[in-house]
């Protein structure tokens, strides 16, 4: 039996969500996924995420939202990430965060989906070893779920194809997120896990990564901070789809989604 | 008139220059591009670059080669940047460093193709700024060359983001190195200037970013120094070609190229 | 001819003005200063400077006021940086800031004191290179200035060290800031050019650097944002003097100042 | 019953050993401390320990050798990790690394002290968290040990003066090391733990924190590598004593100890 898992990069503010809610449907009446996932860490004004824009992703047909390093800026969402066991935010944060970075995701189809949310440490936040917190959950928690699928919020390269390496033949796919940038290094490892440093932004692409051009631009030749501004212009869908084998955990293909919201002359 | 340029990304060791010389003659073949520009900072045995590497390199078909964060690891290179106007390193250098990051190089065709080399700071060394420096080049050296290829060496999504979009309309592309990923966003800016965050890798793909895939774990897992090794496995050509209108500079068209150097089961 | 000059170190929120207006009149009236530099980048609340601080600052008896990378915070100390030449930013920020990082001070005794506030790179933001811009304005609007002093708010030892070595027996003295720690290396290099480290911190010092202990061990313990608080407890000002030979600028003497705001037990 | 324990800041190359060999007798003699601790992560030619360097340390009779980033330069210092329990690397390392970060050091009077060498993370390595591994330490192997010196390897002032305060109470003191400059905020916290930011460097202090003076500068001018070479001039010996009440742990008196290795004119 093959499921079908659909991972959504980053959706960014409100750009994001509206191309989120108008193609998600489509995507799914396609491709028919078994599960859907999205990382909704930007999608609140493009930083962080609120019960709200969380209510209004669950509500455009994702199953789990994942999150990353803007997680906590929104004091508001930590109860929801209590309550909430389809809201991740990354496992490997020290102490008693809110919340968790793992779930076992039931299927229409029946077998379970287990999903885990980890986040990088080059260039980024001090936080437990993302290695070392895979093997715990992979040991314990998810221990007798075949289909794993891994989201790993990171900026550096090699650290995500470290990680992916490492979990070769253990887990379905190592999905990178964070850079709002899709990778072309989709592929499936020789263990059987779909790797892909990053799987993109789903948001505004007339943008620095999600923010208004003249904002960003301005903070680069300043190196003074200049008042944040979610753009608007060329919101995209960009996601993967993972095929696997759901009895061995095996991907058997991985593919790269990239759906603007309206089509414009000029885009690719 | 129409120039077809071929950017290649980072060579790396003896894959990398393996995979160069047996398959850029079937790319010019095909393509028939007027200048062939390629990454070499990591093709001396996968960090920086020797005059023997650079003479591979150009021997092999190679018409510009540009660097980045590696080109000063051997000194014996000093030399030759000083003496050949075809081998560049990042030119916002600070002071007096050996050569230069731009030139203009003549084609078959006619019309000259402007290359410049900078790199990024965001994650990586204190340099002058690549934004400033970009003016000062094309005020300059490069004010009469209306095609001009931009090699922007950087780590940060948003560092080679915003320069594109800063360069927009000015230079004919905005091409990422560095990152060893190629990524899926190459399109054309709305003023004209070809833009993909990273152009990728020319080496060995079964590996991390080209270093050898334990030894890259090793690090991660001890937060120890391991020794470097080159890996040799899955040797694949990655680069992007570019189409420009030579008498406005106009980017026409952009597309990845990611070609094996042998077709092997299993690889995408 | 000698010179006193008082440097105060960074002025954290309202403990620090409050030690700083107790403290300083005393000081003066037992040092004796000339001039009276105090950093104010952590005046307002602990983070940034605003008009009303700057005022407070200048009416507690300070001459010239340096600042660092907090300087940006508020955005209505920006017609303030313009307008008031003795409100000094770091010099080395790019482009077109507002104000300047230099001034030439007047003093009562006669020859005037020049003062260049520079900012460092290591470990903070990508500005103009700090060694390149003191040979720029040494070399010009200072260059007939043989008293002048160096506030360099930077991170690391190293970039202070070479700053000072550099400028050894150019400038009177370079005094670092930005710790928040006072450091006991205060020395006069052989070229005559005195040099600190770092000044320290005017401010709660019951703290850590400044900050309510218990926020900023949450930071370290969860890798989460905690809401910041400026500390309360234990303040005191610390600064360092230098006496300086007005006619050749030579640094003749290096001493620090440690003062709490009021005596109290199991204080040092 | 008091202790007294001299804590050595990093040594720094032949210069710094030099200096050790040369002044501790005296300061051995003068202070008669229960326990000598020393860093020497830089005792080999600046960079890293071997067992050469390492035997010549206890041999000028310390006797405690801690470390920190450094120590995994030299391959052969990882058998005597491994062997003698008295030289230490910082605990927090992950995984399985060679030796060990604690050990509980016999003194003549009595009372055994234990050591805890730990490093930090802020703009370092990415390790295990020091405030965690603290604690599991302090809870484990060195329960009953009242008096313990915590060796708190890092670069941010705002890391180490956490660790302390979070500690206070708990060790008799936390001795910052690694910028290589003694810094002058030593004191006792108000639960009874010595802290100071950083004990300095026992090397050669006409240098940028170790590395010859012109090879540093040219590293800030150029952002190119240039060879390293350990400077040699003014040796001093720097450290740090704390005396210590051996029934409840708590520090009674620290002390800043800056040594030349000869009188020289124009030193502090
Ligand atoms: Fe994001
Ligand atoms: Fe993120
Ligand atoms: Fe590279
Ligand atoms: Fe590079
Ligand atoms: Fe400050
Ligand atoms: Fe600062
Ligand atoms: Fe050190
Ligand atoms: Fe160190």
């Amino acid at each position: 039996m093959k499921l079908t898992i659909l991972h959504i990069g980053d959706i960014f503010g409100a750009a994001g969500r509206q191309a989120l809610a108008a193609l998600l449907p489509g995507l799914k009446a396609s491709l028919r996924p078994d599960l859907v996932i999205a990382n909704g860490e930007n999608s609140a004004g493009g930083i962080g995420i609120t019960p709200e824009t969380a209510g209004e992703i669950f509500l455009a047909g994702v199953d789990v939202i994942t999150t990353g390093n803007h997680v906590w800026r929104h004091r508001e969402i930590e109860a929801l990430l209590d309550d909430e066991p389809h809201l991740l935010r990354p496992h490997n944060y020290p102490g008693d965060a809110p919340g968790r970075g793992w779930v076992i995701a039931r299927t229409q189809a029946g077998p379970p989906v287990g999903v885990l949310n980890l986040e990088g440490r080059v260039f980024m936040s001090q936080l437990d070893c993302p290695f070392a917190c895979a093997e715990e959950i992979l040991a314990g928690p998810l221990a007798q779920t075949p289909v794993i699928i891994v989201d790993f919020h990171a900026e550096a390269t090699s650290e995500k194809a470290a990680l992916a390496w490492r979990l070769d033949g253990r887990v379905s796919a190592v999905l990178g997120t964070h850079t709002h940038v899709p990778t072309a290094d989709e592929r499936i490892l020789p263990g059987g896990t779909a790797f892909q440093s990053d799987v993109g932004m789903t948001g505004p692409h007339d943008s620095i990564i999600g923010v208004e051009t003249e904002v960003a631009i301005q903070r680069f030749l300043t190196a003074r901070p200049a008042r944040f501004r979610a753009a608007e212009e060329n919101p995209r869908l960009q996601a993967t789809v993972v095929e696997v084998d759901a009895a061995t955990g095996a991907a058997l293909h991985i593919q790269r989604i990239d759906a603007p919201l309206s089509e414009r002359p000029g885009q690719p």
